[in-house]
């Protein structure tokens, strides 16, 4: 698949918004890798995902521009003569969604419509590949989640990126942009946001067993899968050069499916030592909880040929020897 | 239910947005008839729904304050102090929301937050009802449509009005707000917009046929349920006082389903006279077209017990009555 997309990708002008982020960055690792032109657009606002250092190495290799899609004005002089737009700016935390819903919407949904817009005037031939998010269902009615489940966010964040993602397929539809919608579960690998939980929870426990300090599991019994986020990477690619995926929306899972104190301990186990406390569920966050959730990932294998790679443990090893290393540039 | 009404709101503090409008101005008249205080906010942009005509003969005795719900500022001295909010004020025009995306997102998403987070913030204890539209169900996958039925909109106001539902009820599942949602088919009735087919398509046949012109029937076989304004306003009333409204989404249904062909017959008939021609569905508009529909009112006639109870000939008839009479004020 490596030379496939080599030959699908040299040469080719190619944007990521949100660039700097964690599966951003990896993404243009890969694409660079591959010889693509890579520009990205970040607004490396300390509480999102942007990071320099998620770019080290390759710096040279990719444009980067530092702006924020809430620009409009700005986009359209990004979106011109692009051959592959990945679309992947976004505010991800819950919580701040609750606290702040209206900076949530001006980037989950308006910068959406303007991008949607700007690639609909200036560019329509473009491809467009959107990160969304499980958020969207809301709490799941049954499991495995797959993609005809009804969407009944429980959060500021989920009705915004819901809003997002419709435009998307909205614009495949009525103007014939070719845009594909991957349904993200939580990803994790190198370059995750590791300082406090607005990416996922893990990020935080990786931190503390690197810190060496006891880390929090909250309720503990709550089921989750996880991508690894070079196995995420291939998704998009894959993605975009599909003919298969236009309009189309699909789930990424996860190999495994585990409850919340079986990672703890595996993690623990991975690391070599380590410690955690349990901690009741926060009453004020048990009200935007989804309880368990794993997606059903059969139609994206089925599709396109893509289903997850990397287990659980060898996911978890890699990231904490890169925190081992990295850490003090990601606090 | 009149009586029971008067005891509920005479005296109480009722905000209406978008109440120079269409079923906005109708409920404040039934308002002032039942002793409510009633303050108006309405922006009167000229393609929109508000037109002072509708408040003939109770200027008065409203407070009405020309201002539009995206100015988040002026909210929150306006929610202050109030009983109810009943939250009118939108975007309904289908094709100028894929013309202007963004300006049907501040209207429909945008202030919605705004308004519900002024609730939150100034006024946890009012009670909301908000006008939503069968739009958020896009194209039907069975008839009758219920409250269950998936939400695929087909449009950017479908999106977008979508989301400021979900706001209203989530608002209500998290920060306790007692809002309770109306998903409106076609309403008609004296005060309706004739000028345009930005409210519905009817419009413009009744302003046709008191002008003595004949009117344009678009294909002509699909099917649509109405609802008398009359009926509307006894739905919105119920909502407010009724315990057991908070939290959930009624549909409003029409006592009768009825093609567009037959239709435009029983108003010529009604009219007394008069002449259309049918066109093929414009292709532009196929896109994002719903094609048949029509509700199911059952939810809100079993929970609350209201059912539409005007059928469509003295519907028409009392609404070409009006204009007959006051098509001037409406051009």
């Amino acid at each position: 698949m490596a030379g496939s997309f080599a030959k699908k990708f040299a040469g080719r002008r190619v944007l990521i918004t949100g660039g700097a982020g964690f599966i951003g960055a990896r993404l243009a690792r890969r694409l660079v890798g591959l010889g693509a032109e890579v520009t990205l657009v970040d607004s490396l606002i300390p509480e999102y995902g942007g990071n320099l250092r998620n770019l080290a190495g390759i710096e040279r290799k990719v444009r980067l521009n530092i702006s924020d899609v809430r620009d409009a004005h700005s986009l359209p002089c990004f979106i011109q003569g692009q051959h592959v737009l990945f679309n992947l700016a976004g505010q991800t935390s819950h919580l701040d969604s609750m606290n702040d819903p209206q900076t949530d919407l001006e980037i989950n949904t308006r910068a959406q419509l303007s991008i949607l817009e700007a690639c609909r005037r200036h560019n329509p031939r473009i491809r467009i590949v959107f990160a969304s998010t499980r958020q969207i269902y809301g709490r799941p009615r049954y499991l495995p989640v797959d993609e005809k489940h009804p969407l009944q966010p429980v959060d500021v964040n989920g009705i915004n990126k819901l809003a997002g993602e419709s435009y998307h397929l909205l614009y495949h539809e009525v103007h014939g942009i070719r845009s594909c919608v991957l349904r993200l579960t939580n990803t994790i690998g190198p370059g995750m946001r590791v300082k406090d939980a607005r990416q996922t929870f893990l990020g935080v426990w990786l931190r503390c067993l690197v810190e060496g300090r006891p880390f929090e599991v909250w309720g503990g019994r709550q089921i989750r899968d996880f991508t690894y986020v070079d196995d995420a990477v291939e998704a998009f690619l894959l993605a975009a050069v599909s003919p298969a995926a236009a309009g189309r929306v699909f789930n990424l899972g996860g190999c495994e499916r585990i409850g919340l104190r079986e990672l703890a301990d595996l993690l623990v186990e991975v690391n070599g030592g380590g410690r955690y406390v349990t901690r009741s569920y926060p009453t004020e966050r048990r009200k935007i909880d989804i309880g368990d959730f794993y997606a059903d990932g059969g139609l994206i294998e089925r599709t396109l040929g893509w289903r997850p790679r990397t287990r659980l443990r060898p996911a978890l090893a890699r990231t904490l020897a890169y925190y081992r290393r990295e850490l003090r540039h990601y606090l």
